[in-house]
């Protein structure tokens, strides 16, 4: 039975999410060092990721394009920021073809610079603006200490890299984008994230300043998943992306970027996940409903495939095993890989006109007459999954969102139990280094939200922002 | 006007190809030598190959993977022969995190080390077969000559990978396989394609043999298009991958590969593209119908809207084109963009109740009541389009396939007018390199036609094949 791999999430939080990311097929480890290799359930997820989000990018009016995998040193090189931010991390081709290069080429770590390569050569007039390009790619960034889909050397992500001709859109792109982020996890992954400002020591590399979505995993740790950058014109004074405006005067354009990762199946997975396994809300699951027949007659065949034709017929993803497994291990099977619904059609429940739906959210049986309305009464119970997941991880996020008034209680909550700790703070990086000395918690986002008691809860002085701090993975 | 910007392909074939490129922005070059920018107008169309092949791959019951894209030095040499293939032309990371690593890592030039390494962990038991993976991906190889879709530094591609119990069933997926892609060709790229094996000399580094997929393009030069690869035990001795079979022994297990990549672009460019651009069969074309309102009056715009709406909601994706260019320049971007058919609706026409058809393959203008029923209009033209375009490449392909006897007239014929040449081989590697002497002329592939004459085109003695020999991009 798979569910015995798998240790309970409140003994071991760190080895149950391995043992899932394993006992549920979505990740294995490889030879490479750092690297995994994304199993057919994990890529399933990714691929119903990038086509819900694909579609959204799209409808907001943006095309995807595919840029060099490689950058040359010279070329990184020109924004410095980006390249201190980078350059300690990444990967380096030094041989082509037999031969040692003249110039070292890096594997991209994110892909600004041959954006902003691209348009120096093709944006001249405000005529060619805006241009909202999106890339789906890997990336590469040489990490120490690795763990499956949360940081892994190599990683699948879509990155949005926008020039426009004003301050204004491009700062419109920056919030617009973010709501999508924000939209998507609340929405289709029933993660009840929050959206703020990154602060200027926590920002991207080259940014003028950074938007950020952080969620709050199973136990404590938040997960920062999908940022969102205002560049201004600190990437197109570096590398001189000058348009004629309409007063027919050369300006530098503005820029945005804008990010989301395979690492937000490592949240699925941290905030809905239980001992059983993997648990997928339905908007994300690559299939919704499994189909179990028990007893194998004509009967109970027949109506397996009815049911599963008529819901596959109505857009909701379901499959029957017909597996020579036994029905006990076609359930837990169905339970460690997050099937959200699962539908006996047995030969003995049939003698009533029974059939037998099971929720993988709280385990809960619904015994149905076998002439319902199939259609209807699964997406009523796949919706009543999606909600329940998602005021479940609200109110654990609730339960894990601590205040905090000065160093001592930030301590005492880090110790006793780590979650989203919001405290006032003054803005001075100094405060946020001392912060981060107690056990590595960092500002995760400035709120939006009143002051607490307007004391910065490190040094006590006149607290400019709120803030959300906590540990990160 | 773009098209001014295109040389005649019958003046120089190689400069009108790179004009239409750029020309009707589907790539262009950048600072990384070697590879390109894959532009929006570019990217759209791999993005329709994608997600039809894909679905053909899946209903085939494959599913989608992702593997690492370094190789550790010491997995890749376990092939020997896909090491002394691909060993010239990979490019070396040596340096990652600012460290010299203590083993070279490769850039995946295609990933039979991966997924050999990936089954070697994971298939013990005939119960674990079959294995049918795809990734889809980007892969690199250290190309000395490039060109923009053909031979390109990086490309991006798909590569089907399959572990199986016994060799009839590989051979099976090697030749299903070849199918699709030659379905693909012939029904959706509207490219008649030929397939056959390789000769041992032609075939991939490390399979038993190899399936190809060959395209002629308008001036006469080969394009392998899709490659399916039978390994046999090959492989899985390499990377020891071990099953235990039914009757409970250990076996080496059965592999295949196969692939297409971004080159496919390159293939629809230099069969159905003019002098005026590109040409798209309607069933790869991102677009399908570029509409023009001509004069916006109220009752033009209405008009316009209300055909690209019952388009849009019977799946011919249709498009207005709003901009404030003049229909004069509207109408050259549609045709270098290769748009398959061109509705204008007029004021004046208008008046006389009339709108008007254009078609990108033959410029024919029909004219049409403006009460017609669009959908069924537009899509029979659409069929039109899409078969005269096979057609045409069927007989531009007959017209280029030659009959010859000896190396005299091969010779002349390579002089003359390169394109299929087919003559019988007896067999030997000695001839097929002395053949490629003449201008580089390589064997296609093995026909299952029958012999000609039943002589060597080369050295006279008893044939043993039809060949299908040419030039190749």
């Amino acid at each position: 039975m798979e569910n015995k791999k798998i240790t309970s999430r409140d003994v071991d939080f760190a080895k149950w999410y391995t043992d899932v990311v394993m006992a549920a097929s979505l990740a294995s480890y490889t030879s490479v060092k750092g690297c995994i290799a994304i199993e057919p359930n994990g890529y399933a997820i990714w691929e119903k990721m990038v086509s819900i989000l694909d579609q959204k990018f799209k409808e907001l009016g943006h095309t995807n394009v595919q840029m060099p995998l490689l950058i040359p040193e010279n070329l990184l090189r020109k924004e410095g920021e980006l390249v201190e931010g980078f350059a300690p991390e990444v990967a380096w081709v030094t041989e082509g073809g037999s031969n040692k290069l003249e110039e070292r080429h890096c594997i991209r770590p994110t892909s600004e610079t041959m954006f902003s390569d691209y348009f120096q050569k093709h944006v001249k007039s405000y005529k060619d603006l805006p241009l909202l390009y999106n890339q789906w790619c890997n990336v590469l960034r040489w990490e120490k200490e690795t763990r499956p889909f949360l940081r892994s050397r190599e990683f699948l992500w879509q990155e949005g890299h926008t020039v426009r001709a004003t301050s204004d859109e491009a700062e419109k792109e920056v919030y617009d984008m973010m709501d999508v982020y924000k939209w998507f996890h609340h929405e289709i992954l029933a993660i009840p994230s929050i959206t703020g400002k990154k602060t200027e020591k926590e920002k991207f590399a080259g940014a003028e300043y950074t938007l950020t979505n952080e969620a709050l995993m199973y136990n404590g740790v938040s997960l920062q998943a999908g940022t969102s950058h205002y560049f201004g014109q600190k990437f197109s004074r570096a590398y001189d992306i000058k348009f004629q405006n309409k007063e027919n005067k050369e300006e530098y354009a503005y820029q945005t970027s804008w990010g989301t990762t395979t690492r937000m199946i490592g949240g699925l997975i941290m905030v809905h996940g239980d001992d059983k396994g993997l648990v997928l809300p339905p908007r994300i699951a690559p299939r919704q409903v499994v189909i179990i027949p028990i007893g194998k007659t004509d009967k109970v065949m027949e109506l397996a495939s009815k049911f599963n034709k008529e819901l596959n017929d109505n857009n909701i993803v379901s499959y029957i095993d017909k597996s020579e497994k036994t029905p006990g291990f076609k359930f837990a099977e169905a339970e460690v890989n997050g099937i959200p619904l699962r539908l006996e059609v047995g030969e003995r429940d049939l003698e009533k006109d029974n059939i037998t739906f099971t929720r993988r959210d709280t385990s809960e049986k619904i015994i149905e007459n076998v002439n319902i309305n199939i259609v209807e009464v699964t997406r009523l119970l796949l919706d009543k999954i999606q909600n329940n997941l998602y005021e479940k991880a609200l109110k654990r996020r609730e339960e894990l969102t601590f205040e905090a008034h000065n160093l001592d209680e930030m301590k005492e909550i880090l110790e006793n139990h780590p979650g989203f700790i919001k405290a006032d703070w003054c803005g001075s990086e100094e405060c946020e280094v001392k912060i981060k000395e107690l056990k590595g918690c960092k500002s995760r986002c400035i709120t939006e939200d009143k002051l607490i008691d307007g004391k910065c809860v490190c040094c006590g002085n006149d607290a400019k922002h709120n803030v959300i701090w906590g540990l990160q993975y």
